[in-house]
Protein backbone atom coordinates (compact mmCIF):
# COMPACT_ATOMS: atom_id res chain seq x y z
CA UNK A 1 0.00 0.00 0.00
CA UNK A 2 1.40 3.64 -0.84
CA UNK A 3 0.55 6.69 1.49
CA UNK A 4 1.54 9.53 1.10
CA UNK A 5 3.23 12.50 4.09
CA UNK A 6 3.02 15.89 3.43
CA UNK A 7 6.52 17.27 5.37
CA UNK A 8 9.69 18.92 4.86
CA UNK A 9 11.11 17.63 7.44
CA UNK A 10 13.50 14.78 6.83
CA UNK A 11 13.51 14.08 10.19
CA UNK A 12 10.01 13.27 10.88
CA UNK A 13 10.03 11.59 7.15
CA UNK A 14 12.29 8.93 7.78
CA UNK A 15 10.82 7.88 11.14
CA UNK A 16 7.89 7.60 9.55
CA UNK A 17 9.02 5.98 6.60
CA UNK A 18 10.81 2.90 9.03
CA UNK A 19 7.34 2.62 10.96
CA UNK A 20 4.95 1.89 8.50
CA UNK A 21 7.31 0.17 6.50
CA UNK A 22 7.15 -2.47 9.50
CA UNK A 23 3.30 -2.21 8.36
CA UNK A 24 3.68 -3.13 4.94
CA UNK A 25 3.03 0.58 3.84
CA UNK A 26 5.28 2.54 1.41
CA UNK A 27 5.44 5.98 2.18
CA UNK A 28 6.11 9.03 -0.10
CA UNK A 29 6.76 12.53 0.29
CA UNK A 30 5.29 15.43 -0.29
CA UNK A 31 7.99 18.41 0.19
CA UNK A 32 4.98 21.16 0.98
CA UNK A 33 4.57 23.28 3.90
CA UNK A 34 1.45 22.14 5.99
CA UNK A 35 -1.19 25.37 6.06
CA UNK A 36 -1.49 25.57 10.28
CA UNK A 37 -3.63 26.97 12.16
CA UNK A 38 -2.80 28.80 15.43
CA UNK A 39 -3.97 26.25 18.01
CA UNK A 40 -2.84 24.92 21.66
CA UNK A 41 -4.32 21.41 19.71
CA UNK A 42 -1.84 19.20 17.44
CA UNK A 43 -4.70 17.21 16.17
CA UNK A 44 -6.32 20.07 15.13
CA UNK A 45 -3.37 21.24 13.22
CA UNK A 46 -3.01 18.46 11.86
CA UNK A 47 -6.63 17.55 10.87
CA UNK A 48 -6.90 21.05 9.07
CA UNK A 49 -3.45 20.92 7.32
CA UNK A 50 -4.86 16.89 6.05
CA UNK A 51 -7.81 18.65 4.69
CA UNK A 52 -5.88 21.70 2.55
CA UNK A 53 -3.01 19.08 1.74
CA UNK A 54 -5.88 16.34 0.51
CA UNK A 55 -7.63 18.90 -1.77
CA UNK A 56 -4.82 20.01 -2.88
CA UNK A 57 -2.74 17.06 -4.15
CA UNK A 58 -6.36 14.39 -4.09
CA UNK A 59 -4.29 11.70 -2.64
CA UNK A 60 -4.19 9.60 0.33
CA UNK A 61 -2.24 11.21 2.99
CA UNK A 62 -1.16 11.87 6.66
CA UNK A 63 -0.12 15.24 8.16
CA UNK A 64 1.94 15.07 11.45
CA UNK A 65 2.07 17.95 13.95
CA UNK A 66 3.99 17.51 17.42
CA UNK A 67 4.32 19.70 20.22
CA UNK A 68 6.99 20.25 23.28
CA UNK A 69 4.67 21.03 26.21
CA UNK A 70 7.02 22.23 29.17
CA UNK A 71 5.49 21.89 32.27
CA UNK A 72 6.92 24.94 34.26
CA UNK A 73 6.82 27.31 31.05
CA UNK A 74 2.94 26.55 30.87
CA UNK A 75 3.41 23.91 27.61
CA UNK A 76 5.04 26.21 25.85
CA UNK A 77 6.33 25.92 23.40
CA UNK A 78 3.23 23.46 22.63
CA UNK A 79 2.58 23.33 18.94
CA UNK A 80 5.05 26.25 17.55
CA UNK A 81 7.64 24.08 19.21
CA UNK A 82 9.42 24.09 15.31
CA UNK A 83 9.05 27.89 15.01
CA UNK A 84 10.47 28.77 18.58
CA UNK A 85 13.46 26.55 17.64
CA UNK A 86 14.19 28.47 14.89
CA UNK A 87 13.86 31.46 16.38
CA UNK A 88 15.87 31.18 19.41
CA UNK A 89 17.25 27.54 19.14
CA UNK A 90 17.52 25.13 21.56
CA UNK A 91 19.97 27.81 23.91
CA UNK A 92 16.92 30.32 24.18
CA UNK A 93 14.79 27.51 25.66
CA UNK A 94 17.28 26.02 28.01
CA UNK A 95 17.50 29.79 29.37
CA UNK A 96 13.88 29.84 29.97
CA UNK A 97 14.30 26.97 32.26
CA UNK A 98 17.90 27.95 33.88
CA UNK A 99 17.14 27.57 37.50
CA UNK A 100 14.45 25.78 37.34
CA UNK A 101 13.76 22.39 39.31
CA UNK A 102 10.61 21.04 37.22
CA UNK A 103 12.33 19.82 34.25
CA UNK A 104 8.77 17.74 33.33
CA UNK A 105 7.77 18.02 29.46
CA UNK A 106 6.02 15.70 27.26
CA UNK A 107 6.11 15.70 23.27
CA UNK A 108 2.38 14.89 22.17
CA UNK A 109 2.15 13.91 18.01
CA UNK A 110 -0.71 13.96 15.91
CA UNK A 111 -1.10 12.38 12.62
CA UNK A 112 -4.17 12.92 10.64
CA UNK A 113 -5.38 10.90 7.94
CA UNK A 114 -7.18 11.90 4.54
CA UNK A 115 -8.07 10.04 1.52
CA UNK A 116 -11.23 11.95 0.54
CA UNK A 117 -13.52 9.53 1.63
CA UNK A 118 -12.25 9.20 5.69
CA UNK A 119 -10.48 11.12 7.64
CA UNK A 120 -8.61 9.74 10.96
CA UNK A 121 -6.57 11.11 13.79
CA UNK A 122 -3.96 9.32 15.42
CA UNK A 123 -2.12 10.69 19.12
CA UNK A 124 0.86 9.61 20.58
CA UNK A 125 2.52 11.05 24.41
CA UNK A 126 5.99 10.25 25.78
CA UNK A 127 6.40 12.65 28.46
CA UNK A 128 9.82 12.58 30.32
CA UNK A 129 12.46 15.76 31.33
CA UNK A 130 14.50 18.54 29.67
CA UNK A 131 18.73 17.92 30.78
CA UNK A 132 20.36 20.67 31.27
CA UNK A 133 22.80 20.62 27.68
CA UNK A 134 22.16 19.54 24.81
CA UNK A 135 23.81 15.90 24.44
CA UNK A 136 23.52 13.71 20.89
CA UNK A 137 23.68 14.28 17.56
CA UNK A 138 20.74 11.93 16.19
CA UNK A 139 17.09 12.77 15.63
CA UNK A 140 16.08 16.25 14.86
CA UNK A 141 14.60 19.59 16.81
CA UNK A 142 14.52 18.91 20.32
CA UNK A 143 15.88 15.98 20.53
CA UNK A 144 18.87 16.73 21.90
CA UNK A 145 17.70 17.84 25.16
CA UNK A 146 14.37 15.69 25.90
CA UNK A 147 15.29 12.19 27.46
CA UNK A 148 11.87 9.85 27.97
CA UNK A 149 11.27 8.61 31.54
CA UNK A 150 12.69 5.24 31.71
CA UNK A 151 15.57 6.27 29.93
CA UNK A 152 19.18 7.99 30.52
CA UNK A 153 19.56 8.70 26.98
CA UNK A 154 18.22 12.09 25.25
CA UNK A 155 16.38 11.41 21.75
CA UNK A 156 19.44 12.33 20.02
CA UNK A 157 21.79 9.36 21.54
CA UNK A 158 19.33 6.95 20.15
CA UNK A 159 19.21 5.14 16.61
CA UNK A 160 15.57 5.64 14.54
CA UNK A 161 14.53 2.69 15.72
CA UNK A 162 15.05 3.04 19.35
CA UNK A 163 13.92 6.27 19.84
CA UNK A 164 10.33 4.95 17.25
CA UNK A 165 9.78 2.66 20.00
CA UNK A 166 9.83 5.18 22.85
CA UNK A 167 8.24 8.04 20.98
CA UNK A 168 5.07 10.46 20.61
CA UNK A 169 5.16 9.68 16.98
CA UNK A 170 6.46 6.14 16.94
CA UNK A 171 3.09 5.69 18.89
CA UNK A 172 0.94 7.54 16.64
CA UNK A 173 2.25 6.21 13.24
CA UNK A 174 1.58 2.35 15.03
CA UNK A 175 -1.94 2.76 15.69
CA UNK A 176 -2.12 4.79 11.84
CA UNK A 177 -0.36 1.63 10.87
CA UNK A 178 -2.34 -1.47 12.72
CA UNK A 179 -5.55 0.68 11.59
CA UNK A 180 -4.23 0.78 7.60
CA UNK A 181 -3.24 -2.66 7.84
CA UNK A 182 -6.67 -3.85 9.54
CA UNK A 183 -8.38 -1.85 6.99
CA UNK A 184 -6.67 -3.29 3.66
CA UNK A 185 -7.59 -6.94 5.56
CA UNK A 186 -11.61 -5.74 5.57
CA UNK A 187 -11.59 -4.71 2.26
CA UNK A 188 -10.06 -7.63 0.88
CA UNK B 1 -20.78 54.05 9.05
CA UNK B 2 -20.97 50.56 10.91
CA UNK B 3 -18.40 48.20 10.86
CA UNK B 4 -17.35 45.04 13.16
CA UNK B 5 -14.23 43.90 14.36
CA UNK B 6 -13.30 40.33 15.45
CA UNK B 7 -11.53 40.74 18.39
CA UNK B 8 -11.82 39.34 22.30
CA UNK B 9 -8.80 42.10 23.05
CA UNK B 10 -10.58 44.96 24.56
CA UNK B 11 -7.44 46.91 24.95
CA UNK B 12 -7.19 46.56 20.16
CA UNK B 13 -11.00 47.14 20.30
CA UNK B 14 -10.62 50.87 22.33
CA UNK B 15 -7.27 51.93 20.31
CA UNK B 16 -9.81 50.91 16.94
CA UNK B 17 -12.63 52.76 18.11
CA UNK B 18 -11.26 55.75 19.13
CA UNK B 19 -9.36 55.48 15.93
CA UNK B 20 -12.08 54.71 13.46
CA UNK B 21 -14.79 57.06 15.65
CA UNK B 22 -12.66 60.08 13.97
CA UNK B 23 -13.31 58.97 10.48
CA UNK B 24 -17.51 58.57 11.74
CA UNK B 25 -17.17 54.99 11.99
CA UNK B 26 -19.28 53.22 14.67
CA UNK B 27 -17.13 49.78 15.61
CA UNK B 28 -18.95 47.32 16.91
CA UNK B 29 -17.33 44.22 18.28
CA UNK B 30 -17.80 40.58 17.70
CA UNK B 31 -16.09 38.98 20.58
CA UNK B 32 -14.65 35.41 18.61
CA UNK B 33 -11.84 34.07 18.42
CA UNK B 34 -9.70 34.53 15.45
CA UNK B 35 -9.23 31.31 12.92
CA UNK B 36 -5.24 31.87 13.13
CA UNK B 37 -3.14 30.60 10.37
CA UNK B 38 0.66 29.60 11.29
CA UNK B 39 2.55 32.05 9.38
CA UNK B 40 5.21 34.43 10.12
CA UNK B 41 3.16 37.23 7.89
CA UNK B 42 0.79 39.09 9.80
CA UNK B 43 -1.00 40.13 6.72
CA UNK B 44 -1.80 36.70 5.40
CA UNK B 45 -2.82 36.09 9.01
CA UNK B 46 -5.18 38.90 9.43
CA UNK B 47 -6.95 37.98 6.15
CA UNK B 48 -7.35 34.17 6.36
CA UNK B 49 -9.17 35.07 9.76
CA UNK B 50 -10.98 37.81 7.81
CA UNK B 51 -12.42 35.76 5.65
CA UNK B 52 -13.21 32.74 7.93
CA UNK B 53 -15.05 35.34 10.33
CA UNK B 54 -17.11 36.93 7.29
CA UNK B 55 -18.31 33.60 6.12
CA UNK B 56 -19.91 33.24 9.68
CA UNK B 57 -21.46 36.50 10.64
CA UNK B 58 -21.87 38.22 6.63
CA UNK B 59 -21.09 41.68 7.83
CA UNK B 60 -18.52 43.95 6.82
CA UNK B 61 -15.91 43.83 9.20
CA UNK B 62 -12.05 44.16 10.05
CA UNK B 63 -9.29 41.52 11.98
CA UNK B 64 -6.09 43.25 13.02
CA UNK B 65 -3.27 40.78 13.46
CA UNK B 66 -0.34 42.14 15.25
CA UNK B 67 3.57 41.08 15.99
CA UNK B 68 6.17 42.07 18.09
CA UNK B 69 9.56 41.39 16.05
CA UNK B 70 12.72 41.32 18.21
CA UNK B 71 15.86 41.87 16.25
CA UNK B 72 18.29 39.57 18.34
CA UNK B 73 15.36 37.04 18.55
CA UNK B 74 15.47 36.55 14.86
CA UNK B 75 12.12 38.17 15.27
CA UNK B 76 10.86 36.52 17.79
CA UNK B 77 7.54 36.31 19.19
CA UNK B 78 6.86 37.95 15.87
CA UNK B 79 2.75 36.62 15.14
CA UNK B 80 2.92 34.10 18.13
CA UNK B 81 3.31 37.48 20.17
CA UNK B 82 0.22 36.62 22.69
CA UNK B 83 0.46 33.04 22.64
CA UNK B 84 4.33 33.21 24.17
CA UNK B 85 3.03 36.07 26.57
CA UNK B 86 0.42 34.02 27.78
CA UNK B 87 2.79 31.23 28.39
CA UNK B 88 6.00 32.48 29.26
CA UNK B 89 5.58 36.49 29.86
CA UNK B 90 7.14 39.42 29.91
CA UNK B 91 9.73 37.99 32.24
CA UNK B 92 10.41 35.52 30.36
CA UNK B 93 11.19 37.24 27.06
CA UNK B 94 13.06 39.78 29.03
CA UNK B 95 15.05 36.90 30.25
CA UNK B 96 16.14 35.90 26.63
CA UNK B 97 17.11 39.16 26.51
CA UNK B 98 19.45 39.02 29.54
CA UNK B 99 22.82 40.37 28.62
CA UNK B 100 22.08 41.35 25.23
CA UNK B 101 22.79 44.92 23.96
CA UNK B 102 20.71 44.79 20.94
CA UNK B 103 17.36 45.64 21.69
CA UNK B 104 15.64 46.91 18.62
CA UNK B 105 12.23 45.44 18.04
CA UNK B 106 9.52 46.69 15.81
CA UNK B 107 5.56 46.30 16.53
CA UNK B 108 3.86 45.56 13.06
CA UNK B 109 -0.27 45.04 12.56
CA UNK B 110 -2.15 44.27 9.60
CA UNK B 111 -5.54 45.00 9.62
CA UNK B 112 -7.54 43.08 7.36
CA UNK B 113 -11.12 44.17 5.88
CA UNK B 114 -13.90 41.80 4.16
CA UNK B 115 -17.69 42.48 2.98
CA UNK B 116 -17.89 39.62 0.84
CA UNK B 117 -17.24 42.07 -2.33
CA UNK B 118 -14.11 43.91 -1.22
CA UNK B 119 -11.27 42.89 0.37
CA UNK B 120 -8.19 45.10 1.77
CA UNK B 121 -5.56 45.02 3.47
CA UNK B 122 -4.02 48.16 6.06
CA UNK B 123 -0.47 47.77 7.61
CA UNK B 124 1.75 49.88 10.05
CA UNK B 125 5.16 49.23 11.98
CA UNK B 126 6.54 51.10 14.44
CA UNK B 127 10.20 50.53 15.66
CA UNK B 128 11.76 50.78 19.32
CA UNK B 129 13.34 49.06 21.90
CA UNK B 130 12.49 46.47 24.62
CA UNK B 131 13.40 48.35 28.10
CA UNK B 132 15.05 46.07 30.94
CA UNK B 133 12.17 45.98 33.31
CA UNK B 134 8.64 46.55 32.99
CA UNK B 135 6.83 50.32 33.12
CA UNK B 136 3.53 51.39 33.24
CA UNK B 137 0.08 49.86 33.51
CA UNK B 138 -1.89 51.18 30.73
CA UNK B 139 -2.18 49.46 27.21
CA UNK B 140 -1.36 45.85 26.84
CA UNK B 141 0.41 42.97 25.50
CA UNK B 142 3.91 44.25 25.44
CA UNK B 143 3.05 47.61 25.59
CA UNK B 144 4.92 47.61 29.31
CA UNK B 145 8.19 46.81 27.85
CA UNK B 146 8.21 48.98 24.63
CA UNK B 147 9.35 52.05 23.66
CA UNK B 148 8.85 53.29 20.67
CA UNK B 149 11.59 55.74 18.77
CA UNK B 150 11.72 59.20 19.58
CA UNK B 151 10.13 58.54 22.81
CA UNK B 152 11.51 57.67 25.95
CA UNK B 153 8.22 56.42 27.85
CA UNK B 154 6.84 52.96 26.90
CA UNK B 155 3.74 52.68 25.68
CA UNK B 156 1.88 51.71 28.99
CA UNK B 157 3.03 55.02 30.33
CA UNK B 158 0.67 56.51 27.40
CA UNK B 159 -2.90 57.20 26.87
CA UNK B 160 -4.59 55.90 24.39
CA UNK B 161 -4.59 59.04 22.24
CA UNK B 162 -1.09 59.19 22.71
CA UNK B 163 0.12 55.71 21.98
CA UNK B 164 -2.53 55.33 19.03
CA UNK B 165 -0.70 58.82 17.46
CA UNK B 166 3.14 56.88 17.50
CA UNK B 167 1.89 53.15 17.01
CA UNK B 168 1.72 50.37 14.59
CA UNK B 169 -2.05 49.57 14.97
CA UNK B 170 -3.01 53.66 15.07
CA UNK B 171 -1.27 53.76 11.24
CA UNK B 172 -2.86 50.72 10.09
CA UNK B 173 -6.47 52.03 11.48
CA UNK B 174 -6.24 55.62 10.04
CA UNK B 175 -4.85 53.85 6.80
CA UNK B 176 -8.16 51.76 6.98
CA UNK B 177 -10.16 54.90 8.31
CA UNK B 178 -9.38 57.29 4.79
CA UNK B 179 -10.00 54.81 2.60
CA UNK B 180 -13.58 53.94 4.12
CA UNK B 181 -13.84 57.72 4.23
CA UNK B 182 -13.23 58.04 0.51
CA UNK B 183 -14.85 55.19 -0.09
CA UNK B 184 -18.33 55.82 1.29
CA UNK B 185 -17.51 60.03 -0.25
CA UNK B 186 -17.54 57.97 -3.78
CA UNK B 187 -20.57 56.23 -3.14
CA UNK B 188 -22.69 59.43 -2.23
Amino acid sequence: MKLHMVTRNQGKFREASLELSKFGIELLQIPDDKVELQSDDVSEIALFAARQAYARHRVPLVVDDTGLYIESLNGFPGPYSSYVLRKIGLQGVLRLLDGVTNRRACFRTAVAYVDGTEESLFTGETCGFIVEAPRGSLGFGYDPIFVPEGSNRTFAEMSVEEKNALSHRGRALRALGSWLASRSQSNR
